[in-house]
């Protein structure tokens, strides 16, 4: 058993426990995992102490976990559980969340509870960067080759409408890309757009300056002004208090004409009613949208029936390895949990 | 005016009546230009005569042009002219068709012509490889996120089915990719698909050797099993004796279950019935094609309702700057003839 620590005056005590607890942790599973990625977690684990969820409690990473008072005796979360829980449960050393998403955790009573006790959040972030940069490409080039038109037409009047599709097709090739959110989505981005000889950049909160492309910080006069020469806006914003509404009527307004609004973020970042009216108006040529508010998306809401809008019921980061990769990932980290070398995709 | 050659007897006198004509040749536009490509083409043919068609007889890339009697003093000819004329028409020296494809004029009796008198035919494929490698990229990307579902859900019930999408969605890396008909498009292709870490081969007629990507010959016994390993079975063959028919029962029975197919060749190298039947028992996972026999393809055919079939109306080369990028195109090959150069895309 390991001792309790609750503020700073125990962190010493804790350091310790921790160091005995990493060698036989108790696991509590909040993951719903499929058969394939239940075995690999089993043959992962060894002889840790895994500790299941009721029947029919365990979630995928885009539900929540109920509070289970079975989590008191875990040294380890692996899954989306109870933040409340995992706050107040002073035996918990780590918990690895199964989304790339952390906003609900990322409370300030919650980073001081994991603080004062050493404890530390990860996040699946490496999981879900390369479906998410792919979709971004997939909607990139289904925009550029009119897919959606087609697909139209073949649902609807096939009318063969070649002459106006190849009008409108393009090749990207010159065209201006910037990436709102510039992370490991971004940079795995930038890494699929490499052949297409784009013009990339990006925006994000802190400028580390190894971005591999011109980075701006947010709301900087450089963000402004590349924002305002965008041929396509890709929105990775994560959901806060700052990026509440963030793309409202004065930041579409502030887009280039005939510009192309992509989504993979969170649906809180845009202000909706916004968005219809600038599809309306045809300011904006297109959005490919994997994230609303809410979700999911009512059938009546008018985003679904605005010109060019197109929607992926936030679909982006899914693949059908996603159970397994996401246990490859927890277990690449446990293993180093055990080592006591620092976790990969550590939020704090 | 230039001598005429019929045949070897006369070659020295034709070479010799080409190199005059080299320096202020008359042009036949049988394109139909837009007006920013028909301007660049002015300002870019100088000193040149140019002879345009009957008012409405100018025709796209995917046209035939009709006979016309101007043609008889043409020495060069710019567009999709008629097969019979070119071939007949001693003063043209060189053709330079608006098309990648060129099935319709590669025939004995017009090599014969075009040999006999010293003449050359060459094509457009330099500017439709990157928007049909960008296309075959396109339908890869959104196989791969399932966009199709979700855009059918969008104009349909719109249930959010984002259980069974991200379940079936997927991340390319790793699978496998066979480009039969392995030619300037597959080459861009690959590069396209570089960053996606994915096994890409080729199958082409003639294996050069300069692929840059292992290349098996048409039908040998590496070829059979490249397609019978492919995850993802792109076909850029060109219509032809060779290749008519040739995705047929048999060879959509060799390809591996659940294996995708896309075409962006010519409608008539498969079996379209063959081809529905692989789809409805679930053989093959899905189509994407560009090309149809006929096309338009009729509202009733049964393609357009076979499961997992996506159909765009050859659309796959178009782009905005498509009339543009021909011109330039043909002015870059002008400059050589004049200059006596080796023209770029040549045929024969």
């Amino acid at each position: 058993m390991r001792a309790v620590g609750f503020d700073g005056e125990h962190r010493g005590m804790v350091e310790k426990a921790d160091l005995m607890n990493r060698k036989s942790p108790s696991i509590y599973v909040s993951a719903a995992l499929d058969a394939a990625a239940n075995d690999a977690f089993l043959a992962g684990v060894g002889d840790a102490h895994v500790i299941w969820p009721p029947a029919g409690a365990a979630v995928g990473v885009l539900g929540r976990g109920k509070p289970d008072p079975q989590m008191a005796s875990a040294d380890i979360v692996f899954g989306q559980p109870d933040v409340g829980q995992v706050a107040s449960t002073q035996r918990i050393a780590w918990v690895q969340l199964t989304s790339a998403g952390y906003t609900a955790y990322d409370r300030p009573d919650v980073r001081a509870a994991f603080q004062a006790r050493g404890a530390t959040l990860t996040k699946s972030s490496m999981v879900y960067d390369d479906p998410c940069a792919l979709h971004v490409l997939a909607f990139m080039c289904s925009h550029a080759r009119q897919l959606p038109g087609a697909f139209a037409d073949q649902s609807g009047a096939r009318e063969w409408p070649q002459t106006p599709l190849r009008a409108r097709s393009g090749l990207l090739r010159g065209e201006t890309v910037v990436i709102l959110g510039y992370g490991a989505i971004g940079r795995r981005l930038v890494q699929l757009l490499a052949p297409l000889h784009m013009r990339v950049s990006g925006i994000r909160r802190t400028v580390v300056g190894d971005e591999g492309v011109p980075t701006h910080a947010f709301e900087s006069t450089g963000a402004t002004q590349a924002l305002a020469e965008a041929d396509h806006v890709i929105n990775i914003l994560p959901a806060s208090e700052a990026t509440e509404g963030y793309f409202d009527e004065r930041s579409f307004g502030a887009l280039k004409r005939g510009a192309v609004f992509y989504n993979i973020g969170r649906g809180t970042t845009v202000d909706q009613q916004a968005l219809v009216s600038s599809l309306h108006t045809g300011h904006l040529a297109a959005a490919y949208l994997d994230v609303t508010q809410p979700e999911p998306l009512p059938p009546t809401h008018a985003l679904w029936t605005a010109p060019n809008c197109f929607i992926t019921p936030h679909t982006a980061g899914g693949h059908a390895t996603e159970l397994s990769r996401l246990v490859a990932h927890f277990l690449d980290n446990l293993h180093r949990f055990r080592a006591g070398s620092p976790l990969l995709d550590r939020v704090f």
